[in-house]
Order: structure tokens, then C-alpha cells, then sequence
């Protein structure tokens, strides 16, 4: 398989296709290699998606490779396949676009069944790109860098058992910020404002700001609130005496920590592309999906 | 008009039909009133109501003299015409029954398209009977008790104007709560739990919880919290030194307040009976009309 | 050792004495032993207590039997103690007091310094009795009941691990409320409702309401909200697929749950007796610990 | 009185006083001006200040006018009085220090007791600049700016009464975001976000951010959120049918407003300078501000 060729004009030329574990989504695999192959156009499929899709003769590549051969990637899952996605590519600069199968689809903007009409006008160039920046969460142990990962939604430090406490000292851009004693907590980039963190009172944020929020879980103090800091902060979280905790990132990944241990938390080197038909926005996705348009009432 | 005569196996005799004013509510005014010709039922139309109408030859009365005249009476409109209804006629005894013509309808139970199948159930006594308790607010200059209303849903103390604080003391029982300064307090009945208080982040009550809520609007400490404290209980709202304040009684009905006044409030003497079908439930109400199906996304 | 006596003019006789595990609370038992001996009352330590007072040559008993013996057990520790010690006795009816040495102290009302004087007020009669329901957790399997506790401040529904979702199907008295997906639920009494449900943004209740709430943990959805129901009602949560799940009650004892099992959750058969000094007040309580006092800024 | 002469190393030449009306903070001007006079500082008082302080023969200039005639400007009053003043001299980009004599205190750095010590080392060229951007509010109707204000904390949209609902449509960045029923918006700087809008549910932001948040008032939907956007984002709140409504800057300057018009809220043009000492710390404003040690109960 060759590397990728250059594309014309902001069109592709090779585009990898990768689809959420399970036999659910193998009838949009196929509309997407009906409408890749209409164009002429190199297909690879990851190797773990082709055992799902029978033995078409597509070339194959494993997801770490995949942003060599790629100059697209087409996710078929929910914003759970986005996720793994994301933190496996980002690094790569490949851009991204989601058929969504899941139940929101926050990143994956192409439903089903108009495969055949926005996947074409993104292959024919029509399409808007929005970078989204991922966290990087790394476990240090004294001056040590044990384990770490990326993460396009979220980092969560928490006891690893609910109804456990856990206490941790919190610091941004090296400046001493509390001591708390909660149920964890949660540290998300804009994008991943709208999964989990937005279940603890986090507020909404717009994805194109440059901004990390801090939502205490359950926090044993009523005066703790969502913080917002710049992007460009690092966040460290450093583990009082427990028993054990977790560091978890987008709910897929996650570590062991030990008493004393700390989580620095800053923006991760390169942000996921996603690609978005013109058509696409925001608020229109919180309108939806969020459901603003529902009402109270007693009083008419 | 005589007087309204005694019913068999919870049955009616004379009903009397209150409509939300305007020409909207015509329609099912008129099938309300067809509902109940078929049946020979007496009608007693309240006067503000026969004039939307027509000259249909219907007997009037004004409201206040309805619970004397009619042993059920019909409201169409909203939740907000239940409150109206239900403060005026309370003290009545007198059954209840909505026609949902507003947005929400918690209380109105009945939707227009309906109405000949669901109110027939009713006048043929399939009905359920909720007893929804009211709060009554007395203004207190010194010892003389100078204003008052009962309230279905909520009152409210506020300084009349937003964006602007007040200070007041709080009282539960003849025991101090606390001093609060914020935008107002909310004291909601467990059927205005879902109203005004829900948006200020109150509970939710079941109709049939005999409880207070108190939700302090926007308080100017971290640390405040809706309080349930039980239906017999008396609240007392003292002001400080305040320019103006007002009090409010299911967003309909105000009074003025001076620094120093007290508002006391507790449960009303007389509860409003609501009649509701079978099918009626409150939860169901809640899941329909707080869309407590709906999800959030972003881990699939 | 005898059954315990008869008291008189509400006053006691032999007194049990129960200690927080570790030596630190040693100070406060010598200090209530003192208080016991110069009345000459009758003391029964707890086993597991005495080995910290040294050989003083007490009666010593197992807690499950102190309910017989003694006719007031004092406890010292924090709350936390209160709460296990409230499971294990609230069934026998023998009336607790607690002397707080934990961090807060809602249970707890003597504070170490002034044992002589207010442990002395209430050995000589004066204290008031409040009673506080427990609830009840039972699981069942099937038609079967293989499990359950009581517990003095809530019962929580989780998934045993955090940033782990959960499907559960809530019914209230045999109604159906909801299907959720969350990352559980807590269901609170009114004495737990300043525990653990109020850092998940429950109402705080006044510990004489007959109610009970229910607190949805990071809800999938935006609209839960806190619930509060009949402190008679039943409440029962079944779990949909889970690879596995645990009830907990109050933090402290918890048992754990397979797929389509139901925990069914009601009041308990009886209240534990707690005796405050008469200078007791729940809203004083709220104000020293919640920090009602404390305001925001930014407007003067 | 002259032009500002230019200083050198960071230093003043003419500081400008301002005092909160009223005699309470007459003996903190009085301080500050020993510790300017002992310096050989030019003084320049403001003319409504110079009535508090009796004939002491200082220069006098209007408020508008301290921003050419002083170098720096130290107010004495709390975070409300620098509210006023950083509406009125932001756009001249005299840097202000504040001295608090109020009740919390963000903005204004040194305590009345520590005047002697902190205005001195500020005075000695000890100090950090923190740039704090405004709002801009502007009224349109149709295509005309009728009115408008700066704002420093928060710009409100409200319909002039409590307890009146309001509708209105939100666009940011001339997308559509929703139409919402609530009672009123509340749209913040990072350095209001620690006032008003706090109270009302949203975010704390660091001052450095560089983003506006959006917090519904009492919204009719329990799906509404805080919102945060880009610093550089526009905001265009459109009335809907009201009888009559308000748009209110920091709490201390409205306009009515009229159905149809919009309130246009972005970035002022200049941020107000304010010096801190350099042990000033925003975490630790919340920690003592926000009071974040505080701990709830009820599990030790």
C-alpha cells in the first residue's frame, strides 16, 4: 500500500474506514464503500472492521498506521468510536468524519441514511473543518511519567468505587488551588463539555474555545463550583492517602494510582480534524440533542 | 338558579364551565357544553365566560357564587386558569376538572381532542379525586394582618424588581433559619413543585406529599439549598430594610410590602379537589412533560 | 448483667458507652465514664470499646445486646458512628446520644469540651427526643429477598466503579417513574438528606418531615431532578444489563447486585431514639455546618 | 493641573483618589493620602470625593477627566464602587487600585489595615497588572444604537419584574442559538463571574480567560445551561412580545428596552488595568472569598 498522495483541492484520494465493533453497523460500512467506490477512490479498511465485512478485496491497514495511507479516515459508530478514534489519529493530522450509529452524535455528523448524498459532498469538497483539541493526562510518581493518554472528551480522577471519598489537592499553572474531599474529578476540553461533565453541572462550551473546564464530583463542600481555565493551563492533581484511585480518560482508558501520585493535565500536542457537512452546527446539535426547545409550564 | 343538588354515585347534576379569557378556547367550550346537554346536565356558565359564547341561553353566575350553584366545575385553559380557578374556589369544596388548553397542563388533565370520550368518563364517575393542598400568604404590618391570598402553586417574596437584592430573615416554626440576602424566596405547595420553584432548582414533590418547599432565587451564598420542611408547618418571611417588595401569589396576585413586614405562610384551610381520570398519573405527566426520556450523548 | 430498669422521670440507668475505633477519642470515654460514675449509674462498654479504656473493670457487652442492658447508650465518634451504630440498635428502641468527635456532627450534639455539663443535663432529665426513620434496603432476586440492611442516611444504587454507567428501571409505589441511565441513584432519608444527597444537588429536609428523596447521580438526561416522596412510600429500582452493580447503605455496608435484580427500599420498622440538650436546633445545626452565613461578592 | 508626566520604572507621579460616597471610608482616604503625601505624590481628588474630606487643599478634577490627570487611580469602596469606576475609566487605560472597604472584595486588593504597607510597595513599583476586559452593551432598535453601556461584571437582560417571564431569542455570532422563556439572561466577563452569575448557576472563570458566559435566569426548559463562548464572540439577545423589559450593566446603569429590540453584548474596546500586589492570588480570593474549606457532614 502506498502512502498517501497528495490531494487536489481538498479532496482525497485514500480513505480509511472504521467501524464500531459489532455486526449493528455493517450495512452503513457498506453504503460508505458504495459511495467510495462510485469515486474511484483507494479504499483501506482497518483490519479489525474488515473481519466484519467479508471478503470484499479491500486493502487492509491496522488503526495506528492508518494516517499514512489515509487522507480521510470515515468513523461508522457512535461518539464512543469517535472518541477512540480521536485519541488514537489525533497525533496524525488525518481528518476525521463520523457516520453516526450511536445515540447522539456530537462528532459524528452524517446520519445513516444520507450516507449516499453528505458523504458525497464531503468527498467532493464540500465540507468545513474543525479542529478539536484533546487533553493529555500523564501519571507522574514523584518525577517519574508512569503511564498516560490522551483524551478527546475527558480526564476523570476518581476512587475507582463509587461512595468512596477521595481526597486531592488541585493546581493550576502551578498556583495552589484547593484541597477537596468529593467523588472525584472530572477535567474536560470543550468538546467532551457536552458528554459527562455536563451530567455534573458543568456548564456548555463552545467547541472552538480555547478553554479546560474542572467539575468537582460530588464535592463534601457546597462552595465548589465548575472552573473554567485557559487551554493553554496545566492541571495537576495530586492524590491525598488512598486506598486506590483511577485516572480515567473518555470513560475507555484507565490507570491505577497510588497515594501521592499526581495527574498533570494539559492540552494534548495535536487536536482531531473533523470534517462537518456546511450544513452543520452547534447549537443546532444542542437544540436536538439537548432538547431546548422543551418547556415548563404552570404558568400560562 | 337553585341551589345544586345532591349527586348519586358521585355523579353531577349541575356543572359549571369557566373558559380562559379570549376566543381561543371557544371550540372546546362548546364541546364541553355538548357533553354536557347530552347528558341533561344543568350549566352554569360564568359570566366572564358567556360572553365569549354567544347568546346560547346558558344560566350565569359569577365565580364566587359557582361552588354554591354547581357540584363540579369545568375549567378549559391552562394551568395558569387552574390557579386562578383553584384560589377562588378552594374554600368551596367545590370538584375541579381541566381542560388543558395551555402548554403544560399538570393540573388540566383533559386534552381538547378528548374531551366527549374523557369527560364523559368523568360525568359517568370514572374519575379520580386529588386533593392539592393550597398555601395562604398574609402580610404582616406589626400585628395587624393588612393583605393576603391563598396560592395553588407558589409565593413569592421579592423586591419587585430584578437584578436587585433584598434582605430578609427566615423563620420556620418560630425557629430562626436564617438571614438571606438574594433576589427572593420561593414557597412552593407540592403542586407548584413543578412550576416556578423546578426552574429555580427545587425538588420535585409528589401532589400528595404534605410538604413545603423553600428555594432561596439567585442567594447571594454558595451554600443555600432548597429546604422541605413539612405541610403544617408556618414560614415567616421578615424584611429588612428595603426600598420596596412584593409579594406574590402564583404569579397572579401581589401585594406591596414595606421594610419590616412579615410574610407568614401556611397551608390553606381548604385543599382544591381535582378530579382526574383513571389513566391520569403523575409521573406520566412528569415523564411527558419534563421529557425525562430524553439523553445525553457522548459515551456510546 | 440485669434487663435494664425502669427510669424514672425520663432519667437512666445503666448507661452504654460505645467508642469510635482508635485511640483517640480515649480522652472523651474517660470523660463520660467520670460524668456516668460521679452519678453513680450503672455502665456497660461496649466489647470492642472496652479494649481501648485499659481494665477499669466496666460491665463490658456486644453491641447487638446492648439494646437490653442499657437503658441510653452514649456514643463518641462523628457521625459516621452514629450511623452504624443507629443500623445496629435503632430496633431495639434504646435511646442514643452522641458526643462528636467526627468532622461535622448533625447526629452528634455534645461537643468533647462540654461533656461534664451537657452529658450532666441529660443524665438529670433535660433533652429533648427526635426520632429518626431509617430506611430499608432488601434485594431480591427473583421472588426472593437474599439480602438487605437498614440505613440511617441512604441507600445508593451504583455501579460499583465510577465513570460506569447504569440502566435502572425506578418504580414509586408500584408506579412507574422512570428507565435512567446514570451513574446511579440515592435515595435518602430526611436525616441523610445533608449527607451524601445534598453534594448530589438534593433538597436539604427537615429531620422531622415524613419523606423520602430520590437523587439521580449524573443523570443521562437533563432533566432529572431530585424527587421527594411519601416517607411511606415503597421505592424500587431494577436493574437492566449490567455486568455488575452494588447497593450501598450509608457508606458503610453494601452488598452486591446481578442484572434484573430489584432493591426495594421502605421505611424501617423503627426510628432511632436521639436525645439532644434543649439547645438543639436543626437550623442552627445548618448554619454552623453548611456555612449559611457566608455570602457572595460583587455588588455592595 | 497638568498632563500626567510620564513615569519611570513603573512608578506614579499623580494618583487620583476615589472614595465610595458616604463617611464610612473617610478614614481609609485619609490613609491613603498620608501614605501618597509622604511619598511627595501629586494628589488629585475626585470633586464628589474631595466633599468627604474637608478643605484639605488637594486638587480636585471630575471622574471623567482622572484618566489624563492621573497616572494611576486608587479607589477606596468595595467591588461595587469599582464597578463604576472601571465603566467610566477603562477606556482611558489609567490603571486603578483598589482598596476594600465592601463586603467581598475581588477586585479590590488591599485591606483598609494594610493600607500603610501594600498602597506602599504598589507606590514602590511592587505590583502586577491584570488586565480585566468589559462588555459592551449596546440597545438597537431596528438599525439604530439608541442606547448602550459598558460593564465590567455582567450585562443582565431581564423583563424589569420579577416573576414576569420573558422571551427572547439568543444569536452568537449571528447563529441562532434558542429561543428561550425564562426570566431574563445573564451574560458575564470572567470578572463577573464570580457575581451575579454565580449566584445564578454558572461557572467560575479565571480573570485571564478569554471567554463570556451566558447563564439563564430561571429558564423554562430544565435543559438550559450555562454557556461559554469566545471572548471575541457577539451576543444578540432579541425581545420578543413583552409589556416592557430592562437591560441592566454591573447592576448600577439600565435602559428599558421595547418588544423587537436587541441587546448587542461584546467586548469593550479597553480593559480595565487593575494592580494587585504581588501576593494576590485569584485562587486564594476563592478560597477565602468562596469559602472552599468549608465541608459538609455525615460521613467521618
Amino acid at each position: 500500500m502506498a502512502e498517501k498522495r497528495q490531494n487536489t483541492k481538498n479532496r482525497f484520494a485514500a480513505v480509511g474506514l472504521i467501524g464500531r465493533p459489532g455486526t449493528q453497523v455493517a450495512d452503513s460500512l457498506q453504503a460508505v464503500i458504495d459511495c467510495l467506490a462510485e469515486r474511484g477512490l483507494e479504499i483501506v479498511v482497518e483490519d479489525r472492521t474488515a473481519g466484519m465485512l467479508g471478503n470484499a478485496g479491500q486493502a487492509t491497514a491496522d488503526r495506528p498506521s492508518m494516517g499514512r495511507h489515509c487522507d480521510l479516515v470515515v468513523v461508522v459508530g457512535g461518539d464512543g468510536s469517535l472518541l477512540g478514534v480521536g485519541r488514537d489519529l489525533a497525533h496524525t493530522g488525518v481528518p476525521v468524519l463520523g457516520i453516526n450509529r450511536g445515540g447522539l452524535g456530537f462528532l459524528a455528523d452524517i446520519s445513516p441514511e444520507r450516507i449516499h448524498r453528505q458523504l458525497g459532498e464531503v468527498l467532493d469538497g464540500e465540507y468545513r473543518v474543525e479542529d478539536h483539541f484533546l487533553l493529555e493526562a500523564g501519571v507522574f510518581r514523584g518525577d517519574e511519567r508512569i503511564d498516560g493518554s490522551p483524551a478527546l472528551n475527558d480526564v476523570v480522577v476518581h476512587p475507582g468505587s463509587m461512595a468512596r471519598m477521595m481526597e486531592f489537592s488541585l493546581e493550576v499553572d502551578g498556583e495552589f488551588v484547593y484541597d477537596q474531599r468529593s467523588d472525584g474529578l472530572i477535567v474536560a476540553s470543550p468538546t467532551g463539555s457536552t458528554a459527562y461533565a455536563l451530567s455534573a453541572g458543568g456548564p456548555i462550551m463552545h467547541p472552538s474555545l480555547d478553554a479546560i473546564v474542572i467539575v468537582p464530583m460530588f464535592p463534601h463542600t457546597l462552595t465548589s463550583r465548575p472552573l473554567v481555565v485557559r487551554g493553554t493551563s496545566e492541571i495537576a492533581v495530586t492524590l491525598g492517602t488512598v486506598d486506590r484511585a483511577k485516572v480515567n480518560c473518555d470513560s475507555q482508558v484507565d490507570f491505577d494510582l497510588e497515594s501521592g501520585d499526581t495527574v498533570r493535565i494539559r492540552k494534548y500536542a495535536t487536536p482531531l480534524r473533523l470534517l462537518y457537512t456546511y450544513g452543520h452546527s452547534f447549537y443546532e446539535s444542542c437544540r436536538s440533542k439537548l432538547d431546548w426547545a422543551s418547556r415548563l409550564g404552570g404558568r400560562d
